[in-house]
């Protein structure tokens, strides 16, 4: 077979982000290179020899040799995926895809989004009290954190991380035979469904429930799904940090090397690339979970209509695998400048008082809190003053602000304590978190 | 407002599907129209209210007062939602939204879902026995029973109803304010978090772990999810029972009226409309997760571009609906031919028997198997004589032949017993789904 | 059949965007409805009528009957599409898309799209001098002006308006029979793609160069990638426009009326809510391409799982008409703020002449330009000096500036001035554009 | 850099597809891979050099060096685009990209396509003439020719091999800078246009009318919608072809090796696997549109989250070529069953003439042709006889058969008769197609 030149590969992946990073090499070949695929399904093989031997069927002899076998066997060896006794190609096949897409899961994927993770809940926890003025259409709202906001990424990740477990260790393998009725099997072995159990717990995975030629779809949509609802989770992060660095913005910042230039012909850029790399990864394989739809449809006991198609779901898992690694990366080195959240924060400062204000008016009974406030607000943006003053210098309001408790009136003054409860919030989410992922 | 001409509408789901069915009309509208979105809004202001009476920041009196009026608005007194209290518009909707869907869920769709999954169990046990040839690429490959084929969608439908009703019940509401920190509430509430739990346990559903000024977008976007894997599993029955009426098969009909004509032109058609139909609505509907992916992503503490695309969400409810009780109709007066499955199956009943010729040959230690019974199957192929009675009389295999027990020769001569374990398989499915389902 | 409640409707676009909006009822009506459907199969089977009596195969009085009736005859009359001589249903039912799509494209659509580009010619010419900072990565770059970032929009919105036109009048219908073959209509019809292509042409459209049952799939297809992509078009201006009204940027904002309250709680904001709207619908409608797209399959002479599916495309056309119309409402009254532009521009002004300035040195040969204009901003950067300031005191590049030109010094010192060919760009491309489609 | 063992690439692209082609390879490597596209920055790099000393810009010494440079260049040699005078690294990119891609459907895209529409007309011509049943809902339906229903691929496909080759030749470079406003090169060239337009024909493209850093997005945005709806095309072809050869149908067969095993425990089976795959790669391919609808939105000037995601669209290209190339060689040695065509159509010969009856009949002024027929229809259902033979014996019907020419006598007692003008119809699409395409 040989190997080819990187630069002549068609893929991205192969040449741009696998092929030329030791890091993901190492991660990701011993799962989802073919590679890996040749090797799992040797696995497979021995552990069906054995339970044959076990069961009488096959010597143990012959089992031991072709369990030897399988460890030596190489990618160069196998040309196609050998077949065995009462077994039909897609009973090796779903099954050794089972198994390294959960091996992969548990060895590679989830370990490295757990450290993302660690990396989300170290950054919520130092800034769950820097305040951020809050965005609602890119508009500024109310207040919060800058670590109550990464602590709703913590939520959603964490999620995410459980879905992937979860799916992941629940692919089915089978071995049920041409059409998944057992149909070759039973002619040998009473219990054929107990035989395809023992079989496949040798790998670690379950049966599917009842099979066709192949598992049932539905395993492996479920994963999918977890995978690509996880990477809009990176996306929507992604997104959020692209624009607090914006140039009016620059409230984060990417770590940059000292002697970076930024753009050669800009030389006074800071761009957002590894965020817009992330953005643009989800661009390219969210859609795919479209393919993934499409082969939950198969013809009766099948067609083969997936087979190329679901080929490719290796390049699904490659695809997170990597945006997550630049997640990390880049989020572990976050420059949060506290300047410049204090200079957007201040911008409307005065307004953001308007809230408390109304309310607290409103729990002292007054009438018409409502409107009171929205009147100075005009009042406050035509005449250049600060609401607050106004407020508070506001003869008929003084009746009800004189029942304000000390710490409401300190509220009306300082509005970057107007952040509900950002901290608390913070903690327990990241605590929460904690627990559940076992940290 | 008024009232708009069926025929006047944009929708296909209007004019066609709901607005002139009764049935449907009857079973969406409670939930998934502009008058229930009132009405839940309206719900939840009570809730509110009510949980606002028992902390003594409103008087009980009042919040009855709330709780009558909302249980006599209707979407005419309601231009747009009312806004109450320390909460923020999206308080209200996203937790209407969350108890209008789960109670959806359980009220209409699981129900439905499950009269389905009973009339495929019916089928199937009752056609347990009924040899069907396994067809694999499109070709003959080795028997089942019509019952297991049936029981593949049991199996899988049954596992698509439990994901629905999980993520269904696990949507989520909130009560945390303009941008998720509780600003506006942690300002006159101790415990604002308890408050909200409080509020939405009125509703029957829980908070959003932590929200920006909508809810984490996971819990509606594993929901969708289920429903459009599910609507997946739909579509593939459906193609499966349209092959299954071609002209040359002809092993299944849908039940016709005495006097439907086919076709204007070809009276003798027997068209698979309702399959057709079926698949028709997945393509129409399946791609629409898309958007579900896309709204995945919000800036900050929100962007408002998920505003209109969200408000389709209730159409895909409503399609799989429509295409669950379609489904459920046609499966229930299915016709299964057997002189057809029978004829079909004796086209390669010869052939058939290849398989288990070589593996009881191998299993009494014929030395290669594989080749000595693909020869045969050449030979029977260009001398036109039957295969079974080539092996049978073969002097080179007549030794291993010997050894064959009673059953094992039996099967040679009457392939349709080479169904595996088509009908044990069957019968546990479906009682596992009993169980499963609670039935 | 009667009315609905709008109330009770399932779809939003029933509800919210047409039912209710006597513009979007009026011109949406009469081409994509149901009504509108059926009196495009009526004005088919007119046409039908008409060529067979000037063939001699019915009488001209009974195609003047015809006729008659079919103007008179409203949804109500036809439960389903009625049938004639030779033809088969969906003889009548392509050709009547086709027609009806072809009438809204120039009746309705492209008209629209036209005032929409009109307005932002407008908007390009009159801030076509304007001086706006360009971005890229959302960083400050190199100045263009305002109308030359609209410019950009006025030429691909130009094309998308072509695409739409040149698709939507070579929609095709068909009067070919049930699989294509002129079956029923050679049996009376000497030439019947003469005869064909003469009732067509009452229709104002061509036919199909060869149908199965219905016509080739791509021809709308193609009509229906030109929606898409125009909208992706509204999707992106829309994306930019809310941006730039960022309360950190906020170079445009949406006009406002006077009394209107920003938020509940928030009175100060001012949301992007229409053009959040456009990206909203695009987040609906894009996806549905890809049923589309699924469509282009159909069995043999034809499968009927395409027909729920197409029901839908006119909700694709209303989708966009619905989006120009807010879009142009919205661009027509944009504030283009000068006073922000102008700040925003100031921010990194300095910076910016670091451009000019080493590519003006290296046209007067100075070895190393890029090098010795990094080191100066970075001590720009370091020192808090301007930039141009630091160049034009620079010793060791005095030589070089002595060689520039008036002009080349004049846009160091202001590098609001380095803005290419914005100008004269506008200019063109607004002309062409109004030649191109004859405004 | 270095070279990967084509067993441990992470795409099936890579591994299955194209590494171990030698033809696939071939064609694609110079164009699609990282090689091809550091060869064709090279070429953008030489021809800008050129018409610089053209200008008197720089020298032709030194245009000539870059030129002999560019020759040499080797993917190992460019770690980066190098990017030049007044040119932004994406004047360069874009540039090189649509040359490239233009090159690629010039000179191996479309004369492959060419090939397979080729093939499809032999085809359609040797098998003109052949009758073939008709299928609607994949129910028999009314007779047509085999050659007929491939002639509608001819035109589907000539139709799309003109999309691709005007969208493919008509995409767009630039050399308008950073921000698109020719910043850079104003400064140094008079006609920034015109130089823009000269260096761009030296590669045989036109500029985009207007930039951001970027070409407007849509051209290529066409050229995708043509290849994924060509492939579309090829799929619904696959999917034809696929149904005709189920065990019951076989009007149709791969042609097959004489050793091949069909399966390996199922002897006898011939499977479609290349039309399967063929479907698949569509399955796989096509949902990656959306991508590309995803990419037409793009912030400002430019941000980078369109960067990997556009790396992707060769991918795209190479998936369409391998597809072509496949069906080209299955269609070409395609094996027609005209006994299995004749066994098919025989099944329903009788009612066949049920539709040319009523017609005749009612053209012969029977009052109620349609329902006379029907009733026979049933009639023959019911007594097992030849409807052909009901109706020529009907005493009713007696009157109006007397005035039936003797060919429309022929046509009823051999309905094979009624294939309209599947022959005519099927020599001039091929006509027109070859016209068209000047074959």
């Amino acid at each position: 077979m040989g190997s080819i030149d990187l630069f002549d590969t068609l893929s991205p992946l192969d040449f741009r982000y696998y092929g030329r990073s030791k890091q993901a090499f190492g991660a990701l070949q011993p799962y989802l290179s073919e590679t890996a695929f040749v090797r799992y399904l040797a696995k497979v093989e021995a552990a069906l020899a054995k339970v044959l031997a076990k069961q009488g069927i096959c010597t143990e002899k012959i089992a031991k040799e072709i369990e030897k076998a399988s460890q030596r066997v190489t990618a160069e060896e196998v040309a196609k995926p050998y077949v065995h006794f009462t077994a039909t190609s897609h009973d090796i096949i779903c099954s050794a895809d089972a198994a390294r897409f959960k091996d992969f899961t548990n060895a590679v994927l989830v370990p490295l989004l757990i450290q993302l993770e660690k990396t989300l809940i170290l950054s919520a926890r130092r800034e769950k009290s820097t305040p951020q003025i809050g965005r609602t259409h890119g508009q500024h709202a109310e207040p919060i954190t800058f670590g109550f906001a990464i602590a709703h990424y913590v939520s959603r990740l964490g999620k995410r991380i459980l879905e992937i477990k979860e799916t992941g260790n629940n692919l089915r393998g089978k071995l049920a035979g041409a059409v998944g009725a057992y149909n070759a099997s039973s002619l040998l072995i009473k219990e054929p469904e107990l035989f395809e159990q023992e079989v496949l717990a040798q790998l670690g995975i379950k049966p599917s429930p009842i099979s066709t030629q192949v598992v049932e779809a539905e395993y492996l949509t479920d994963y999918c799904h977890a995978i690509v609802s996880c990477f809009g989770v990176l996306a929507n992060l992604a997104d959020d940090m692209r624009h607090l660095q914006r140039s009016e913005i620059q409230e984060v910042a990417e770590a940059f090397g000292e002697k970076q230039v930024g753009s050669s012909t800009m030389p006074h850029k800071r761009n957002p690339i590894n965020f817009e790399n992330v953005k643009s990864m989800w661009k390219t394989f969210m859609p795919r979970m479209t393919s993934v739809y499409l082969d939950q449809i198969c013809e009766h006991q099948r067609d083969l209509t997936n087979s190329a198609s679901s080929r490719f779901v290796p390049e699904l898992l490659a695809g997170l695998y990597l945006a997550t690694l630049r997640m990390d990366k880049v989020m572990s080195k976050l420059v949060v400048d506290k300047a410049a959240l204090k200079k957007n924060f201040e911008q409307n400062k005065e307004m953001i008082a308007a809230e408390p204000a109304y309310i607290l008016l409103a729990a002292h009974q007054h009438p018409d809190a409502h409107e009171a406030i929205r009147e100075l607000t005009l009042k406050a943006q035509s005449s250049g003053k600060p609401l607050t003053k106004l407020i508070l210098e506001d003869k008929k309001l003084a009746p009800y602000l004189k029942k304000f408790t000390k710490q409401q009136l300190g509220l009306l003054r300082n509005p970057e304590l107007y952040i509900g409860k950002s901290e608390q919030k913070t903690e327990s989410v990241c605590k929460d978190w904690e627990e559940a992922l076992e940290l």
